[in-house]
């Protein structure tokens, strides 16, 4: 990596937590130099919700948009990252509590999930901090075009998805799986580039942070 | 997309030319809001060269670096784009007589594949542009740190794989499946972001091209 950069995406191995149910990702050979192949070919299978990745609307609104129908400008820009200490609920007063500077795009969650380094530890765990209906009724009223988090969910495990549809139907896009314990918090480049996924309503990424030139 | 970048990615659905033998990438919905669920969720099957990917040197060096351990370096930072015209082989005469700067680290070749749309067109077309042995040979000796091109492979179809290994074993990442119809050549700055896959020779990649900064 560059000086000052930082790559928030999570390695994707089978280390990886998964949502309960869901497959995660499986690489596997189809051809390999050991066995006499000229090539080593891997073929993927992964739950676009795997790792590091975006939701679009798509995910939870019916005829929502698309990752690809979103372009790449929710998703590269000017993003602020804010630490929300040791709350697992983010609610709408936690969030009064922190400097949002005004004019914000894209915002990043940095909660004790990064400190206890979840997206490394297996199994899933329920326990994670994770954003309230209030906290995204309160983002999507500040018009962001992005909200990130650091697990694999922005709503806690037992809520019903309304705080997704409440981001994603105001046109929020979320990234989730982020990885920001070696990030302070402040102002940045995002840069995040999601597969270009015809059709889909979410798809890994890699993301990376740039120190804000100013 | 922002003013002046380039999206040189090609969008993953259907339509795309996949190498013979090879079963591309196949999305499927494992849980549908039609259906009665909560969310849409997609799983993804893919061929980690389909598409717009990058090459690691273990795709034809047995022990040879993985994605992961080559990190970003290669793929993000100053590149250079050059047209090579009509030609089917990109021969180190071809590149000897183009404009390729003293000190370029990451070049793409737009050849006729991107002219013609070949990353649009199905079936797969054996008769692409690529870079010969020679040619290959040339741009390692130049130090490059990656070398693109604008169809599935840097290789001619019927060509042993000398060409990939004359490049990965010297160290060079090779971004395969970009498209450069819309992009003059120049000087740009090179974004490219594979997924962070733990032990596979290659992988999807987004990659955008920006106006360098000068």
């Amino acid at each position: 990596m560059k000086a000052g950069w930082h790559d928030i995406s999570v390695a994707i191995d089978g280390d990886l937590p998964t949502w309960p149910g869901s497959p995660g990702a499986r690489s596997e050979l189809r051809m390999a130099i050991a066995w006499g192949d000229d090539a080593n070919v891997t073929q993927l299978s992964i739950d676009v919700h795997t790792g590091t990745h975006v939701d679009a609307p798509r995910h939870f609104v019916e005829g929502g948009a698309t990752v690809e129908e979103l372009g790449l400008d929710p998703f590269v820009g000017a993003a602020v990252v804010i630490d929300t200490g040791s709350a697992s609920e983010i609610t709408a007063s936690v969030l009064g509590e922190m400097e949002i500077p005004h004019g914000t795009e894209r915002l990043l969650l940095r909660t004790k999930n990064s400190a206890r380094a979840d997206m490394y530890r297996v199994p899933f765990d329920e326990g994670y901090a994770a954003l309230t209906l209030d906290g995204a009724e309160l983002l999507a009223a500040r018009g962001l075009r992005l909200v990130g988090i650091d697990y694999l969910s922005i709503q806690r495990y037992t809520a019903p998805p309304d705080v997704h549809r409440a981001l994603l139907g105001a046109g929020v896009a979320i990234l989730e799986g982020v990885s920001l314990a070696d990030v302070e918090p402040g102002s940045y480049e995002l840069i995040c580039l999601p597969m270009r996924l015809v059709g889909a309503e979410g798809s890994p990424a890699r993301a990376i942070l740039l120190p804000r030139a100013t």
